[in-house]
Order: structure tokens, then C-alpha cells, then sequence
């Protein structure tokens, strides 16, 4: 299944994509109206077994996407978690998964533009496998760790070089400088995640390309390394880093500028297509 | 005027504390009872004006506080903002404000207990004065900063040194490890926050203190620099920094431990006490 947060009919919704029609899931259940309620493994079973046939669609395209984040969702980021990339920074591997946060501010969806501020040109793209929570857990084990994934979907960590060098969470948190999307594919299609492909394109030029088998620390890894200090709740998203390939350390620097268009691909998931434009 | 977030009558409220009474601000207006409209220039002169001689009110003292955050509240924070305390650490002096943020879920309210986890001991405390947005605002000048600010709270940004050493997110994270409150004191009863004295004691011993007026980074700077990325809201919390005397820093390191009783006391705010207890 696909599931995507939209806006319609002067409303944020929570919707049940088949083919080119959206469903809203409030309309199949007053329950399953909050995105964490419906990846939830009550959510999804009941979403896979409840009758839509009778339940009025709207079209895929009218549906603005939004970010497909839970209410009260939080953003977990993985930092140096390929080998290529840590490689292309020049820094050391990381002794334990290195973690920050983004605001729920700082993303967009799919479709929407992703904002270069006024005050930094060094806007840089990074394509990201994200997992989404949705069974609940606190200190999960690694063992356990794959049964607490409700969903994966697309990242763009977008970044602000020359912030992010001053301290991580400035040049990851402009508003709007992020992207996610444009759905959630919940896990019982993609059993095996470190299968997929990842290949982020600027204007049609694939800069970035790995297959998610590459991450140094692995899914359960990180699940469970989060879950150590933070009880994860269902919608809860966790950015699992990017691969080689960032426009920083290209020679000239590769930078996104108004009227670019990047995409984030990731087999089995979809495209996160998102339009560059300035910050009003 | 002070303001807080309380437990009464089985719900989460929003209470302007007058003495040793709370009084409801949802009785008062509907249209403040989040603390954010609150904090507002609408609402503090709302506040200011309204009579609340005819609104009933409950004691104080029956009052559970709750973090005085309002909803959607963000949590900024500032690192190595003391040289006392960047000399402690060794490290050099920040060339730009050091910003991370914390989950609202790790900061528990006055007098609940902070948990230290069971797979640290590193627990350590950190004395902080906090600056509570109340006009919104986007890339705000340093010069028009101090009049975005709603109020002041005392803050306590709880640590987990051997899990910060690795991340600052993940130390700084763990489930109600840190502490904020006890209430708001809007900013009009603090006209220099610049001249207020924070000391921090453990077990009734002092263990840092510091005139405000030691920021590397002061109070406008900060506003300023966050604003530059996050378009501020009523709410939004930027805790300033810690000065010197962290136990991690101590021959032997003096951590927190379960049974210890933590303040955090600012002239002018009033103290943030909490007890140290084991998560379950």
C-alpha cells in the first residue's frame, strides 16, 4: 500500500493511494484519519482488508502532496552512514550512528519547492532512504528491530554547506530547505530494504547512485540505537544518510539554484521530484 | 506575570499564577488557552488587562507542572555559549552559535523526576537560562530581537556525556532527561536579562555560577541567527547555554544519579527543581 499525507478540499488528509485515486482514510475509518493510526500494524491491517469499493476517490492529481508525517512525527537523521560518502568528506568513520534532527518545518513534499535561502548559495542536495516507525518501541533490539518499520519512503536532506559547518542542525533545518515523499510504501511490500536503489538526479543528471546494502550501520542498527534514548512512536521517520555524490565535494561545487529540479529514486518507492526555487 | 503548563481536572492546561493561585487562562478567553497565544503581545496584554478577580482558581500547590512548552514547540539549543565553560572542555570558541535541538518528549517539568537510563551513568546537569518566543518572527535583526521575546524560564539541559561524545543529539536526547520551568516570567517583569545571576546546585551544593551577562553568543545574536533558518513562533524556546562547573569536567566527574535532587535557580525566574530517578 501507499500512503500519503494531502491536501483537499481545504484540508490536511491522510490518503490510501490505488493506481491514480487517493482514498481518505478518515472515510474508511474515523480511526485511522492520523498517518501514526494507519501505519500502525492495527492501521495497515485494517487498511488491507477494509473495503474501498464503496468509498468516494478523488484523483491522484488533484491531491497536493504534503509531507507524509504523522502528527507530532520527528525527523531522525542519520549523518556518514556510507562509506563512499564518508570517503568524499574526509573524515573519519563514525564510531556510533551520528544522529540529528530536523524540524518538521524544514521539509516539504513531493511537488513542492524546496527553498534556497537568501543568505547561503552552497544549497546542496542529499538522496536518502527513510524508514517510517510503525509498531511503537523503546529500547528495541536489533533482533527485533524490522517489525517496528511501518513504511519506507524518500529523503532529500537538503543542506546549507556553509551553516551545516558552523553546526549541523543550522545548515539541516532552513524551512522548506528538505523534502520527503511522496508516499509511504508500507513494508509488506519491500521485504528485503537493503535490496533497493538509490539515485538522486539534478535536471535529469544522476549525481548520486548506491544500492542500500552500503549503509555502515544497517536498519536494525539504527532503529534500535534510536530507540535507546527516544521511544518511537508510529510515524516517526529516520533518515538513514546519503550516499557519494554530494554537490560539495565536486570540482567547482555542484549547488541547487532556483529553476533546478532534483529527485531523489529509490526502486520500489517511488520518486521524490521537487522544483529549486528562492525563499520569498 | 508568570505562566505555566499544568495537570488539573484530568487535562493539560495553560495557568497564569498569581501568588499562590493558578487561574486557568482558557476561563479567561478561550482563545488563550495555548500557552502560545499566551506568550503573544496580544495575549500577555489580554493577560495584563483582563479581570480575573471573578474566575475561579485552584492552588498552586495542587498544580502537577508541565514543561511549559506550547503546542509545537520547538527546542533550540546552544552549546559551548560560556567561555568558562568552553575553556572546561578544552575546546575552542564557537565561530558561529553551536545549535541543537531536543525532542519536547526529553524535558520532563518542575519537580517531575529526570531519568537517568539504565545504559548510562554519565548523567549530567546543565544550569540554563531559556528565552521563550513570543512574537513570531523570520530573519529577525539583532537590533528588533529583544522585542520578540515573551518571557524567560530556567532550564536544565540534562546530558548523557558518554552517548554526547558521539552525537550531541543522542546525549542530549534521551525521554525526560532535562527539565524546563517551573513557569514563564513574561519579559516585561525582566527589562535586563543580561544582569540576572544562574546557579545550579546538586544536592543543595552550588555547583555553577554565572552572570547572564557572560554569553559568547547574547540573546539578540541568538534570536537573530535561528531566525535566519526557523521562522520563529509564540513558544519556541532557545535554552542560551551552560557556564561552567559541569560534572563531567570535575576530578572525579560528578554525575546524577537516582535519589538526587537538582536545581536551577535564575534571579528573577525562580528555581527549576527536580529529583533524579532511574527510567523504568
Amino acid at each position: 500500500m501507499r500512503l500519503i499525507r494531502y491536501w483537499h478540499g481545504g484540508a490536511a488528509r491522510t490518503g490510501l493511494v490505488q493506481d491514480d485515486r487517493v482514498i481518505d482514510t478518515a472515510a474508511l475509518s474515523p480511526s485511522l484519519a492520523d498517518l501514526g493510526a494507519a501505519l500502525a500494524a492495527d492501521g495497515r491491517r485494517a487498511l488491507a482488508t477494509l473495503s474501498v469499493a464503496s468509498v468516494a476517490s478523488t484523483s491522484l492529481a488533484d491531491a497536493a502532496l504534503l509531507p507524509p508525517l504523522a502528527t507530532g512525527a520527528r525527523l531522525f537523521c542519520i549523518g556518514l552512514n556510507y562509506k563512499t560518502h564518508v570517503a568524499e568528506t574526509g573524515r573519519d568513520l563514525p564510531a556510533q550512528p551520528s544522529v540529528f534532527t530536523r524540524t518538521a518545518e524544514s521539509v516539504v513534499g513531493a511537488g513542492a519547492p524546496m527553498l534556497r535561502p537568501a543568505v547561503s548559495e552552497h544549497f546542496d542536495f542529499e538522496g536518502e532512504l527513510a524508514v517510517v516507525i510503525g509498531t511503537p518501541g523503546h529500547r528495541i533490539t536489533e533482533a527485533s528491530a524490522m517489525s517496528h518499520i511501518g513504511g519506507y519512503t524518500c529523503f532529500n536532506d537538503g543542506s546549507l554547506r556553509d551553516f551545516q559547518k558552523f553546526s549541523v542542525t543550522a545548515g539541516k533545518n532552513f524551512d522548506a530547505s528538505g523534502a520527503i515523499g511522496p508516499w509511504i510504501v508500507t513494508a509488506d511490500e519491500i521485504p528485503d530494504p537493503t535490496a533497493l536503489v538509490l539515485a538522486t538526479r539534478l535536471n535529469g543528471v544522476e549525481v548520486q547512485r548506491s544500492g542500500t546494502d552500503m549503509l555502515i550501520y544497517p536498519l536494525p542498527r539504527l532503529i534500535s540505537y534510536i530507540s535507546q534514548f527516544a521511544a518511537l512512536r508510529a510515524g516517526d521517520v529516520i533518515a538513514t544518510g546519503t550516499p557519494a555524490g554530494v554537490g560539495a565535494r565536486r570540482v567547482p561545487p555542484l549547488w541547487m539554484k532556483p529553476g533546478d529540479v532534483v529527485e531523489v529514486d529509490i526502486s520500489g518507492i517511488g520518486v521524490l521530484r521537487n522544483p529549486i526555487a528562492a525563499a520569498a
